[in-house]
């Protein structure tokens, strides 16, 4: 039986981390008054092992997958936007890439299991499975093997980020129904009712979430996945996309570099990160607050705050690109704002 | 006996509001799943008057003066740093200017009334009071002549950014103890007790607010403020610094371009700017949440939520200059993502 290549995580630099905390609290500026900056940039520090971090070379991974879960009538977007979208992630014309251009990041996309022959060299082809997930309520989404496959799929995209430079990487997805599955994730792990964390997603009418909580709960009662085992969970009631999430946030903090997650997918995915690995924890850093329904609940239960208050529920790694900008607020605090002491002030 | 000037505001541009949102809810992603980056780039297109608005000059002008109040002992950092970081502020050396540097923006910087003889070229001059505002638990912190004048400085410093070709302004301020008479005008205009809306500014100690919410109970008590009159709770309890930034709010209206408020002290001066005109809101645009007590009863009067949740404090501008890169990905969104019909999508 496959099992996850063994994960190793160095683990932050405390050093680095005190001299970051040392340096900000000298800024001129009251002591703390820079909030959530001064947090980024001390954590910045810790996880890059320098004071002067650089996080010039940006780049969001675009997890892409379809959803055996689709055919459930969970979502009312056309199954085929999917591989429509991630195509069009190739050439700029989509959310994510808009934002990623304007804070300078590059963004990649990967095929995890769109159901459609895809011709683009554009796209890293990683087909998992040739028409996405099976439906989970009538069975596990995938194999556990799959769910190693896809987990390690996303491991090697933050190492080949990282071997090109990147310095700090988001996540992203593009997979029609994606909330069902996460949803499902956020329920099991969580420990939270369906109803609780389950919204409209894609804009479907609110008078068809009733629906798309009782196929979640269906998927968990039929599959009884394990809370505890992330892997499990991913292969019974997750997705393609989600998995290869789950291990880019485990391959960032392998290579030693943040990871900026999104919305409510992403949540979920950092949810199966956690319970594969908690000591991934000290490298995510979040963006927004996505609007779908759950999300807080999945913040509480990832004890992880937010920057962003925008109403996003798009998805793709919109809000992760937005916030790759606020991390470069952070860092040109620290580079150019003086201590007291650099700015000529007397320090007693 | 001065009045202020005619305020004349022409008002957003109705026609291009509706182009903008019907743009906006044609770009290739579920209606409304963009949230407030899409209502942005709504607001900013009607208030710039084009559905293709150009930002990309931006400045933030930072009001400086000294506060009568001080003698108090309701601020622990020394006087003198209004002073020093005005200069420094011309120099690049404080928190708003390394935010502005990031996000492309100026900083304008113009002593109102800092308690000092600046040689400094770079600072625009218009000390009203040479030793900033009176002690106002002893009388008006400045006569009403000299509240109209800050004011009218304010809008002259809009209308020459504007000339300059500035697109968007931002709000800021440097004034010892500025926290203070911004909490005595949230308290009248707002309808609050001081004791909600009295924070700890710079690091204040706890044990020593409940002699700043006196002092503000005893100012207000002396002054009797009218709280339907902008200018008569500027003059009575408010400060040079805070005429300056209603005025330069005020002013954005006027010339019909965007203005960005920052944290506690710019709420308050967005609270005088309405109460003396009404019309100046929809040119409003929020950036944080604040972290100083009272902020979001402010938000909750002036009927506005906010875009970045990175518990600020520190005033200067700094959220004002971390929400341009905001209102940039507004754009970025409306001027690189297609429409479902440009993407190629049968529009049905």
């Amino acid at each position: 039986m496959r099992e996850l290549r063994k994960i190793e995580i160095k683990g932050i630099d405390e050093n680095v981390l005190s001299n970051a905390q040392k340096r900000v609290d000298e800024l001129i500026k009251p002591k703390g008054s820079l909030g959530k900056m001064e947090e980024l940039y001390v954590k910045l520090s810790g996880i890059l092992g320098t004071t002067v971090p650089d996080i010039s070379k940006k780049a969001i991974v675009v997890f892409a997958a379809d959803h055996g879960i689709f055919e459930e009538g969970i979502a009312v977007t056309p199954r085929e936007v999917t591989a429509i979208q991630a195509v069009n992630m190739t050439k700029g014309l989509t959310g994510v890439c808009a934002f990623a251009k304007c804070a300078g990041a590059e963004v990649k996309v990967v095929d995890m299991g769109i159901d459609a022959e895809i011709e683009c060299d554009a796209i890293y082809h990683s087909k998992l499975m040739p028409h996405g997930t099976d439906n989970m309520t009538k069975g596990p989404a995938m194999p556990r093997d799959i769910a190693i496959r896809a987990v390690e799929k996303g491991r090697d995209m933050a190492r080949l980020a990282y071997d090109e430079g990147v310095r700090v990487l988001g996540v992203g997805e593009m997979g029609i129904g994606n909330t069902t599955p996460s949803a499902a994730i956020v329920s099991v792990i969580g420990g939270y009712e369906p109803a609780e964390v389950t919204g409209i997603g894609a804009n479907l009418p609110v008078s068809q979430v009733p629906k798309k909580i009782d196929v979640i709960k269906r998927a968990i009662e039929i599959n009884k996945p394990d809370p505890m085992d992330g892997v499990d969970v991913l292969s019974k009631v997750g997705g393609l996309d989600i998995g290869g999430m789950a291990g880019l946030i485990i391959g960032a903090a392998e290579v030693g570099i943040p990871v900026v997650i999104d919305g409510f997918i992403s949540y979920a995915a950092a949810m199966v990160a956690f319970t594969i690995e908690p000591g991934i924890k000290p490298y995510i850093i979040t963006s927004h607050c996505s609007k779908e329904k759950g999300a807080l609940k999945a913040l509480e239960w990832l004890e992880m705050g937010y920057h962003l208050d925008l109403d996003l529920r798009l998805g793709e790694g919109t809000g992760a690109a937005i916030m790759f900008t606020i991390l470069d607020h952070a860092l040109a605090m620290s580079r150019y704002m003086p201590t007291f002491e650099e700015a000529g002030f007397r320090v007693d």
